[in-house]
């Protein structure tokens, strides 16, 4: 299977700890890498983590609350220093380029590559980006700021060709991407051989989903339905049932309830409030209602 | 001896890595604090340090680069989200302002505390903050944007009462005072008790300068004269002396050469270029010129 990683650099909320640095994630597909939120430390957790900084494509920002974004700046400034020439995009809600321009251009004058931001509509789910192998969808949310999570998609993958059976019946490379694209096989005397003779089933497709922050929003489950792997905020437990609903934040149960709603295959449970000693409350919690859950970790690698 | 103590909470130059922050330091005058620059991290560092972020009087700016800077929003916004009232005053060169004032706004809107920004002239040594028991004088620097450091000198504190004599005098309460600020005492018939019988002298008055990031600076070491502990940085060996001239950076040689003009009594090496894997060169080369010198490290702390 082609790579598809997540790694977890912060799970924090909006307080930042020695142990758990506000939100940040890379995830890995075939060694482009995509970087979600950007907390204070992130580009000394991303040389920890030891993924090449030239790999990464673009960055996406659910939104503009500081333990999501004050690692940006000194990101880019780094890029800048060790060089960087290939462009950069940004993508993040309206006030993106009011907020982080007069700074890119106060702080990255000398940079050698561009920096190029996008404001995208937070509450219309639409298609991001796309290349070869992945497709970005924004996933609406509700949170006290225009606030989007982001789905990655993996494109089809080709059927696997059987060598043996290629062999068998002779069959020029020329027609192998035909054959993996599903295509019968004609024999010089007109015998059909079925694709299914040559080839096997391609992989599954799989998929990602980022939710944080959002208060808990059912709807959002039809735009998960049998994802991957779903990674949700669950700042408190249900014992704060109130005061998640007064700051736009989800309890553990309602993550869990997001979940089993969208039959998804894995959920992590991230952005922990600072309050606990220790998030296994929060992890009991959403297992009562969705038993494949796990708790997110600070340096965490996650193979989809 | 009251307290006197520099935490260095970051020491690296512009890359920060896992195992060095960028330029940060906490000075611990009797239980006031005060942070002269903020990279980024710097808040995971002060919270390690297990300094109290309630003790913080004032931040002190020496240049608006990345590295210096990167960590004042988050840990601006972090003591919002932590109550405090305690106004705060922060000081650093031209633009200070028109850089974080609109992203104070932004990303603290809702904090119970002013933030109070100063724009300071970096080119002429002066007073800017002073109180019972320290001054804090501007260090004028020569970097490639306008730059100072900072001199902390502590007041001197009155002589210590000798309790023994004072009982065996009967000297009343009422001029204990007096007699601490030097004065003889007079018995009633008349005798004069020389004040150098009822007390010892004071402790001797301390010093800190903080000197980065600035290219080799010689009258920088007048301002300096018996300093008790010199920072300052020491970006490039001596076989990168060119180097450190065009960016406006010092060699390990240089800040020996200050340091002995200035006849210091200690001094910190810091700020030091990430292409080496170890500072152990730097340490040598000044020690060759000013013995009693030291390498910071994060972490590190230093009792005056």
């Amino acid at each position: 299977m082609e790579k598809f990683e997540i790694n977890i650099l912060g799970c924090g909320a909006a307080l930042p700890t020695p142990r758990r640095l506000g939100s940040s994630q890379v995830v890995n597909i075939r060694e482009k890498l995509f970087m979600l939120d950007c907390a204070e430390g992130t580009q000394m957790a991303f040389r920890k983590s030891r993924l090449s900084f030239s790999h990464l494509q673009a960055i996406f920002l659910t939104h503009l609350h500081g333990d999501h974004v004050f690692g940006l700046l000194g990101l880019l400034s780094t890029f800048g220093l060790l060089g960087r020439i290939q462009e950069l995009h940004i993508y993040g809600p309206k006030d993106l380029q009011r907020v982080f321009q007069p700074q890119i251009d106060y702080f990255c004058t000398d940079a050698p590559y561009r920096i190029i931001l996008h404001e995208i509509d937070t509450q219309t789910p639409h298609t991001i980006y796309e290349d070869r192998s992945v497709i970005v969808t924004t996933l609406p949310l509700t949170h006290r700021v225009p606030c989007c999570g982001y789905l990655f998609q993996e494109k089809p993958t080709p059927r696997h060709i059987r060598r043996d059976m290629i062999d068998y019946y002779h069959i020029p490379i020329a027609h192998i991407n035909n054959i993996k694209a599903g295509m019968d096989w004609t024999q010089a005397d007109g015998t059909i051989i079925p694709n299914d003779r040559l080839t096997t089933p391609p992989d599954p497709v799989r998929s990602y989903a980022y939710c944080t922050d959002t208060a808990y929003r059912p709807p959002l489950a039809d735009l998960l339905q049998d994802v991957t792997c779903l990674y949700h905020e669950a700042t408190f437990t249900h014992e704060h049932a109130l005061l998640a609903k007064k700051t736009h934040h989800s309890t553990a149960t309602q993550t869990a309830e997001i979940a089993k709603a969208a039959h998804a295959h894995q959920l992590i449970l991230g952005h922990f409030s600072s309050r606990y000693k220790t998030e296994v409350p929060l992890l009991q919690e959403a297992q009562q209602v969705f038993p494949n859950t796990i708790l997110a970790e600070d340096g965490m690698k996650i193979v989809l």
